[in-house]
């Protein structure tokens, strides 16, 4: 594994501003010319073996003994890219400043940094989530660098609903940066679960620890706990409003990479009669797109917590342990 | 219509706390023998036909010439009754020290107002969402009182998620009292609408009036300043607090009047098939209990806006009008 941070000068941004001296983060797991770019989504980090595990490491889906697994930090992030908590030239970090950034801006400031690495065919795409859309984005904006992108629990844009839950969080953090980010995350693991699993893990038990609350309210007090520590508040509201841009429904294609979307049974943020729309809306543009379904109770948070079933369904469907057995 | 205040002296609650000098506001429309009983949701009030038109009033389903419509405001609620805006005997109101009420307390206070009123038999007990379950708790505690109780969007307990939802909606009350009651309705909101009916709405239309947001935010900006006007934010808090203890799961039958479970097609706060389980359960216990649907897309919120539909559905279920008529 090694990490570099790469300049790639000026970004012009889709709301004209152009930002200067931008960075990227980018972790390479592997050396094999067959490279696989993972996605990351709303709080991932370039270092997808830490936040995908089987699916990528040693004896994963993607295993950087056969093939070369390349993670970038996406602008706007806090993991190393540039974003809401650089330092801004005034001598101060953007923070709110930070410009409207959209999820194609994401993916120029990407393909920037591939370009100067050297990486330049990607056989693969591969995101869950807003990581899904940065993946639909490369297919759409460089369609002959790649073979093929797998979208998973994520299809072309993002609905009204959708919209209105980033909003809910990002008004959160308005209320009262810290607090306001742990209820954001709060509200956000809701929509990553589903009823089901709630049902199943918390029922209606009380908390566990004595306290005066349901046991799922200990859980999300867990969660926030863990991500409060770890997530940048301008960042999560830079990276919302990339998501809530997202809409790909009215492009016109050229040429197009092999699209693979995967629904999830229980997603109800992302739910898999969208996702399969959104496959077909493709394929009658002639795209060879298919649609793929991981049946599974964990909600969209499937993509993360079920890698052996995700794992199972892409293998047939991406070839790609094949493939890199051969290069 | 008539509306009365009715002291009902002190009440013992779930909690083992004696409320003192508890009132009842009471809403009377007509003056049949037949007696409807209307229960409110979380931010209703004893006015019925208010906020319930074309199910309550001149012309609707609940009649007043022919029926006797009675509307009684929740304990704990901010229209009349006892509640955390009452001022305590120290003379300040209870605000956050208004003791944590259930479902049952809020029915026990109900029954001892309508026994000062000279109401004993009740024909139909009839709510929506927390006027369900009220209606449930009544059909369980008083089944000798009651013909049949009609439960629309509610079943037999609250659910994790329905629980969960609830503690974030009073976390943002708790970060900002005015503007967290805003953000809490807001939240409110996404729950009782569902995603076909802000596509169909919304979709991704910037707002209306200019401002930099989806349209689907400016209607959420627009239902929080109606709401904010209205709702006193511990009542809110001492609600949903009562929501979530409802679980009457295991209880045991005795005699029990018929039941009628409306489940709501799009609606993913107390899901349909939630909603036909509670109805199972109550049918394997012995209950007269039959479950019907409302093919609506406007999610939990059909039981307010799609009356038509809802009359049609409980005409015969309930067979009211028939029996109005004869009394």
């Amino acid at each position: 594994m090694r990490e570099e941070t790469i300049a790639i000068g000026a970004l012009p941004l889709d709301c004209g501003v152009t930002l200067p001296d931008v960075h990227q983060r980018v972790t390479i797991y592997g050396s094999s010319r067959n490279v696989v770019l993972v996605e990351h989504a709303l709080s991932g980090s370039s270092r997808a073996a830490d936040w995908w595990p089987g699916i990528v490491g040693d004896g994963a889906l993607f295993d950087p003994r056969h093939c070369c697994i390349v993670g970038i930090n996406a602008l706007g992030s806090c993991y190393g890219s540039t974003g809401p908590a650089t330092i801004a030239s005034d001598g101060a970090s953007y923070g709110d400043r930070f410009p409207r950034i959209t999820v194609r801006d994401i993916v120029r400031a990407e393909m920037s940094a591939l370009d100067r690495i050297g990486i330049e065919r990607i056989d693969l795409v591969v995101g869950g989530s807003l990581g899904g859309m940065r993946a639909l984005q490369w297919a759409l904006d460089a369609p002959a660098r790649i073979r093929a992108a797998v979208m998973v629990g994520s299809h072309d844009h993002h609905s009204a609903m959708g919209v209105a839950l980033n909003a809910m969080q990002r008004e959160a953090i308005a209320l009262d940066p810290a607090r306001g980010l742990r209820l954001a995350r709060k509200i956000a693991m809701l929509t990553y679960k589903s009823e089901e699993l709630f049902n199943r893990r918390h029922g209606r038990r009380p908390d566990r620890h004595g306290r005066r609350q349901f046991d799922v309210e200990g859980y999300l007090e867990h969660e926030a706990d863990r991500f409060e520590a770890r997530m940048d508040r301008a960042s999560y509201a830079a990276l919302t409003h990339a998501m809530d841009s997202f809409d790909v429904r009215s492009v016109r294609l050229r040429e197009m990479p092999a699209l693979v979307f995967v629904g999830i049974t229980s997603d109800w943020l992302f739910r898999p009669q969208d996702v399969c729309a959104a496959q077909r809306r493709f394929a009658s543009l002639g795209a060879d797109a298919e649609y793929l379904e991981l049946r599974s109770d964990h909600g969209h948070d499937a993509f993360l917590a079920e890698p052996a079933a995700l794992r199972t369904l892409l293998q047939t469907a991406i070839a790609t342990p094949r493939e890199c057995a051969s290069c």
